[in-house]
């Protein structure tokens, strides 16, 4: 009976093995790949991505989808099987939309466009990158004409976020922005000026031979084991699965700055502990992997803000920092550490930003990208207008570019829609720090000795083990039994900002 | 005119970039893996290998492969798109000739017998083993079965050597095994007993550390730099070339025996620079890959042996060793060094052999799979037969089949054929070392000098740059005028042996 169903389950397999050697091409590029092995890496990866599509776009999927959907016609539509096929029906009828001839422009436009905006940032010189990004504007607007008219998108926006956060529609986003962008900026305007919280630990000198054996206790507390585990170096940190039990994290390191490296790693390693816990049983199917990236967003940043930077952690950390980094730091106290990294700062750079100012970046990418893609705002407008926004919600002069309109590779990559995911991922966050609160007693003091398991085993539970059975609001709504929302995220910032700044005395967070 | 060449190429570039993929899951597999990925890995190399073949053998390569040669009727047959177009017509119609359920089941027994070896040898039980080895010998002469007929093979293991050594017929290398093997018995019965050259340099301790520093030592002067090559640990070290500009070696380490990892690295660098010097024009071809095993273990032996073990590069070591070390060492000199890295001591383990009794135990194992696979020999006969050929050409007594029959994977991989490309590497490295020594003036003092780089663009001359262009028999008789011979090796290996135990007074080696 379950024939094709089987059939579609061995190609979807097929499809993840070709995944799990794309990811493994991706991590080697970016932590063991001699500087020359570049030109044939691009081939090679370029070859892999071409015969994935077309094994997935082929019709022969297709008849393998309606074979399934025929066997599965009397089951649950809440099954695991009814699930998946659903999935892959949305995502195949999506990809058959893109001609393609279109996808390879994408592709090469993204590619072409990276390099110049590398040259452009180092020259802070906008407008030498200003037609890449037309072009990449252009072609968003082609890949939006392939979908439109699907009663599921509303309007342009849509169709590009979904690729990132599905079936999120622009609409509740913004709403949920309005809000929390008004929150974030009272917040702000309610602190002290500069000077309020003494940073000077953030800032001692700490031999990175210290902070590796800080970080590898840290991320072991929270489930690094070197069985199915890897930790290397890289540029620019990321996460990623290889496949089942091969779980790999990056860092960087600055003797001058541990948080770096310290709180990069407790992200990507709440990044990988979302992969690592997703349900084996479903391990070569895409219901067996994350769904959208404003949950794998909300893993990474629990970790890294609501557990790293809580004054119960700080019990944890101090100590150990004291005793690895000596020096200045010898005299480290947790109460000291938890203020200073939990300063607010507004500041030019989004990947340097505070809990606070962090959301501020995002949404005023989310309202720019919005803009041009409707055509609301020219390319040439654009840095203008940044600068603008900046002023308006960080209070800050953008002098250059670079540090400006510039700083990130998302629009050069052709990734228009991706920003606000960052943002979702502190509400999600939020949500769940708050039922993890209520629901694991004592979970303070567990933090506060180390015993990080049962926060992980609850996430599995509540989160990882549903793979992609559920969008991300579905699963919300099942889990907590609410949709998305600003409170929870807002509340949490606030209590933590009276306790490092004091009580909000004439002022009010 | 030239449309289905370039066609035929794409293809085959779309191979070389699967190939890529492959090349990186296995060098990651035994560096890098943690050791839960096995299983997610094995099905991702299954999925790629399957694609990479059924893109090859498919109806389009040969109808690609039947329009290249119409198109290349009036070319020079020796041009490199004639070479590329025979070379892929061979390979084309030796993989077709292998039904898809053979190939499958031979990949599937490999697997389950490698396993049972593992077992088998850690328990000394080859009758544990023996059913496995049955079921490979019975599909290898399946396999033999589909080629027998072909005007080009004359017997059954010329099917199998074929896949290791293209066009390199039995009967040739039977007569060179023959006189190789007196010729080494010969000196071997010469030598004088036990202890006649003081070792104790091998086994003075050396830490791990200091080694590590003269290995990228004298890799660095080989050729190997950080821009397009990477060193790294692992437990049965090997060497590939991931794509172009991308070289990977690897070694291993022990502080009580450093020749393992010293002449272990020169080894493995020596088919690195093989792989690196491939022409590059040719890259995503098969022309512009290894031809022959045999070709490619010249290169490691060479610069391992001839090199590596060479009065005048102990005149480099010595002093390195010296001051890495210290110690013990910290007192050795390069006469001392000399004769302890050349000294002969038969013993029962192939990969701990020195040049004298290496090629013994090549030679045995050719004779016992010759029988095996004709039927001679009984499986159960096997480890008897061993034994007894250890005895006659080594003068041991096996007592352990973990020590004998047991000792190599490469039966229980299905690898039957392989052993003789290790022998035929010695046989074509003296063969070049010889001529190099005539063509380039003052090679020892170079060597001496630690000026390794004449040697390493000569082979690249001769050797690296005709990649698979030509079979290596084709490749010897162009650049050194001669065939495969035995000659020059015994030579230099009676001059080693002269130098280090004295003159062979009424003896001769």
């Amino acid at each position: 009976m379950d024939d094709r169903l089987t059939a579609l389950k061995r190609r979807l397999g097929e499809l993840a093995d070709l995944g799990h050697a794309l990811a493994l091409a991706n991590w080697d590029q970016q932590t063991m790949m001699p500087p020359r092995g570049a030109q044939a890496r691009s081939e090679s990866i370029a070859t892999l991505t071409r015969i994935s599509h077309e094994l997935f776009v082929g019709a022969e999927t297709g008849r393998l989808i309606d074979g399934a959907e025929r066997e599965l016609r009397d089951a649950d539509p809440d099954s695991d099987d009814s699930r998946l096929v659903q999935l892959v029906r949305r995502r195949w009828e999506k990809a058959r939309r893109v001609p393609p001839e279109l996808a390879s422009d994408l592709a090469r436009a993204a590619s072409i466009a990276q390099e110049a905006w590398v040259g452009a940032r180092e020259r802070s010189d906008f407008a030498s990158f200003a037609p890449y990004l037309e072009t990449n504007l252009k072609l968003a607007r082609r890949y939006v004409e392939c979908h439109l008219g699907q009663p599921e998108f509303e309007c342009a926006y849509d169709v590009l976020l979904d690729d990132y956060e599905p079936r999120m529609p622009t609409a509740q986003l913004a709403r949920l922005f309005a809000q929390l962008r008004d929150q974030l900026v009272s917040m702000l305007g309610a602190l002290p000026r500069d000077g309020a919280v003494d940073e000077w630990p953030l800032h001692a000198r700490f031999a990175v031979e210290g902070q590796r054996r800080l970080v590898r206790e840290v991320v072991s507390m929270m489930g690094f084991d070197d069985s199915s585990w890897r930790l290397d170096d890289t540029v620019h940190p990321f996460a990623t699965r290889i496949g089942v039990g091969d779980v790999r994290i990056t860092t960087r390191w600055d003797e001058d700055y541990f948080p770096m490296a310290l709180y990069g790693a407790m992200h990507e390693c709440g990044h990988g502990l979302y992969e690592a816990g997703l349900p084996a049983a479903l391990a070569r199917l895409p219901t067996g992997a994350p769904e959208s990236l404003g949950m794998h967003e909300s893993q990474s940043r629990l970790w890294e803000n609501m557990v790293g930077r809580s004054r119960a952690f700080c019990e944890v950390l101090a100590p150990r920092i004291a005793a690895l980094a000596g020096g200045r730091l010898a005299s480290l106290d947790a109460e000291a550490l938890y203020r200073a990294v939990n300063a607010v700062r507004p500041g030019f750079i989004r990947v340097e930003a505070d809990e606070v100012t962090y959301g501020l970046h995002v949404i005023l990418r989310f309202e720019l990208e919005q803009e041009l893609i409707e055509g609301r705002l020219t390319v040439a407008e654009l840095p203008e207008a940044w600068n603008a926004r900046v002023r308006e919600y960080l209070g800050l002069e953008v002098a250059d570019d670079a540090d400006g309109v510039l700083q990130d590779v998302h629009w050069s990559a052709g990734l228009i829609g991706y920003f606000p995911t960052y943002a979702l991922g502190n509400l999600i966050a939020g949500q769940l720090w708050e039922r993890a609160c209520d629901e694991l007693p004592g979970l303070e003091d567990l933090i506060a000795a180390g015993d990080l398991a049962p926060l992980r085993e609850w996430l599995r539970e509540r989160v990882h083990r549903h793979g992609a059975k559920f969008t991300t609001g579905e699963l919300l709504e099942r889990e907590l039994g609410a949709p998305i929302q600003v409170g929870p995220f807002a509340d949490y910032l606030r209590a933590k900002l009276a306790s490092v700044y004091g009580p909000p005395a004439g002022r009010s967070f």
